[in-house]
């Protein structure tokens, strides 16, 4: 990993404080995976009773805490979760499974649950066997130190190349009752379509049914992380997982939820294009953060593609880091997502200044709010198809010198 | 465009001589479209009866001078070209039809035949109108000046940001007359899938039926430029055009072209792939020459896109441009590529020394042999997969500081 700290990114934004929820203890602990001083080793125990969801990478060579999850998931219950950071376990055949296993049933032991009760993640390097004897022989200190106040160590025990703490909290209404969703992130580059962030875990008070809580997240991260990308790469270890631990006094939900979650989904959303906005302000080598709106698009699902084939162009995002509002790379882009497009009915805007139309560029626009614009932290680009009422939102950032720094030297 | 020259690629090859073909005479202007004191502007004339094949972007958003040559083929007779660098001439609207219509009718004026007779290109920033009449103001004279032996001043004449002129030469037998191929290419960003390089105009006097040249260049381009890419971004104006002179004095070729150009098949094939190198070797900020080959893929359209999707990994490039055998960002690829892959089975290979077999590292390889191989300028990848037959290669360059240096600060 990069051996001197990076700076930290002039995205950042400060780190919320994140209260105790119900039925949640976590800790973290320094194993020495592979940073030496400083925490890697991360612990949360629920109350029995508690239900979790989780979406995964769609990466086809997933790491072996991504196939353990999956089938725990089955289950809909959890009592553990176990993170390390350094090693993703990725790549690592048979000894790759024994180390799920092994710190599975060591945690199992320590919370007094069943291994397929532990949820696992990993990040880091791929390839390299995860000496799991380090998790092990952590874990039980770490058990004993437990505490409901440990969210700040938990959201910075889990950073690999992250340049700050990414954490954010949110409450709903349930019946008549306040439940608390609280949720950290990491991940800041191999952060692409199909499950953005590399890692995401939340928990809640909330007393949701697995299967509810399954459809409420997967409609939650299909309008965020998936919206979002750094550099079209996408993680063998993407994992996001909610815990409702049950501990708030609410009337009790329906086992296919329905109206009654109506404010706790919107909560849950709200909070995961939070998080995952925060890990694309940590883009690796990120300067600024990017907003592609795609509207007349012939559906949807067109759009989105178009916003996304701008938002993974080298050339648009060298452009904006150049502080370019390069619409012609922009047009570039529109056509080579291979989606419905006619080039003469075209718009483009940045910062809301329409610079070309309907196939040409504006006579006359005003290039001064452009040009200001450009120079922002946050940029945004609008582009109209012409074709039809289809609309998509993808954000990223740009493509600096940093991610090369970063990418051309993490493993020395 | 880059204000100051940039350096020459490390993987540039020399420039061969150009020998005359027979039926063609060409030359170069400055015409003073964007660059000052350079040869911007080059004419191609071809003797009457010259056959022509092209193949182009299948970009949503192409040039005008794109637009144009797709009308024009359907003729299949040509007797100039126009090629003008520093202006793409894309997303111009009407304005940029009307420069391709006048260049063609100056040119054809000036070589007495039909404007659909003449074929345009044009490279360099998109979304800004043509100054046409640059063109047509410096056409008459350089029409005068027009000589068999103009073929480096081409090369050169067409160049944006490349950092060397690339041209190849080929000799082949039809029946027992030998043949001349000779072409030259430019290109080395925005250079991806579905025509890798920006243009490539290539000249034989071999007497082939259009639609025989059609089939054999179709062929070859698929084989070539569609196996390389540099960024993942396909340009607007990609075009590769095959002028025939007939000049030659061998037996007549039928419609169909057949067995008979055997020979001319695999010299234009190699010459096509040759040209397609040379744009990779001149990536921007390229550094080393990644050649990616995938076996053992359930279809060899599954192992190409294998190939590609690591070809494209921005991890994998600035690994590479790192010295870093990361063979764990690889297998991260091969994953994203959505194609059918087993990462139990998956065996990675550097520089010929296998250092992942069958879903975990090789206990005790060599690494002295792979750190040696990464320092080198030509980088070698192989990936099995372990399902089928299916093979697949891809050409790339790695990811560089300067490709950020040259692309943030394009248009300045």
């Amino acid at each position: 990993m990069a051996a001197k700290a990076l700076p930290v990114s002039p995205l950042a934004v400060p780190l919320p404080a994140v209260p105790p929820i119900a039925g949640v203890t976590l800790g973290v602990a320094a194993a020495g995976i592979r940073y030496k001083g400083r925490n890697d080793l991360t612990l949360m125990q629920f109350a029995p009773g508690t239900t979790v969801a989780g979406v995964f990478t769609r990466n086809k060579c997933p790491g072996a805490p991504v196939d353990w999850c999956r089938a725990a998931l089955k289950g809909g219950k959890a009592r553990a979760l176990v993170v390390n950071a350094g090693n993703a376990n990725v790549f690592t055949g048979k000894p790759g499974r024994d180390a799920v296993q092994a710190t599975a049933d060591a945690a199992a032991g320590l919370v007094g649950c069943k291994p397929r009760e532990v949820f696992l993640a990993s990040t880091g390097v791929i390839g390299e066997t995860l000496p799991h004897e380090k998790l092990t022989a952590a874990l039980p200190a770490l058990h004993g130190q437990l505490a409901a106040d440990g969210w700040e160590g938990a959201a910075r025990g889990i950073m690999t190349t992250d340049t700050f703490p990414k954490a954010c909290v949110r409450t709903a209404l349930i019946g008549d009752t306040e439940v608390t969703i609280a949720g950290i992130a990491k991940g800041s580059g191999m952060v692409a379509p199909d499950m953005a962030t590399m890692l995401c875990f939340i928990a809640t008070d909330a007393k949701v049914p697995a299967a509810a809580l399954q459809a409420i997240l997967k409609k939650g991260v299909d309008a965020s992380f998936n919206r979002t990308t750094v550099d079209s790469d996408t993680s063998t270890s993407d994992t996001v997982l909610v815990f409702a631990t049950g501990q708030a006094k609410h009337p009790r939900v329906p086992a296919e939820g329905g109206a009654m979650l109506k404010g706790f989904a919107r909560a849950l959303h709200d909070l995961l294009l939070d998080l995952a906005l925060q890990v694309v302000r940590d883009g690796e080598g990120a300067q600024k953060l990017v907003r592609i709106d795609v509207t007349g698009a012939t559906t949807a699902r067109s759009a989105q593609k178009i916003a996304m084939a701008i938002a993974n162009s080298p050339l648009v995002k060298t452009a904006i880091a150049g502080e370019d509002a390069n619409w012609g790379r922009i047009v570039m882009a529109v056509g080579k997502a291979g989606e419905p497009a006619d080039r003469d009915r075209l718009s483009v805007a940045v910062g809301g200044t329409w610079m070309a139309r309907e196939g040409g560029v504006v006579p006359g626009y005003d290039e001064a709010p452009v040009v200001a614009h450009m120079k922002g932290r946050e940029i945004e680009i609008a582009v109209d198809i012409g074709l039809g009422r289809g609309k998509g939102t993808a954000w990223t950032c740009d493509l600096t010198h940093g991610y090369i720094d970063i990418n051309g030297s993490y493993r020395s």
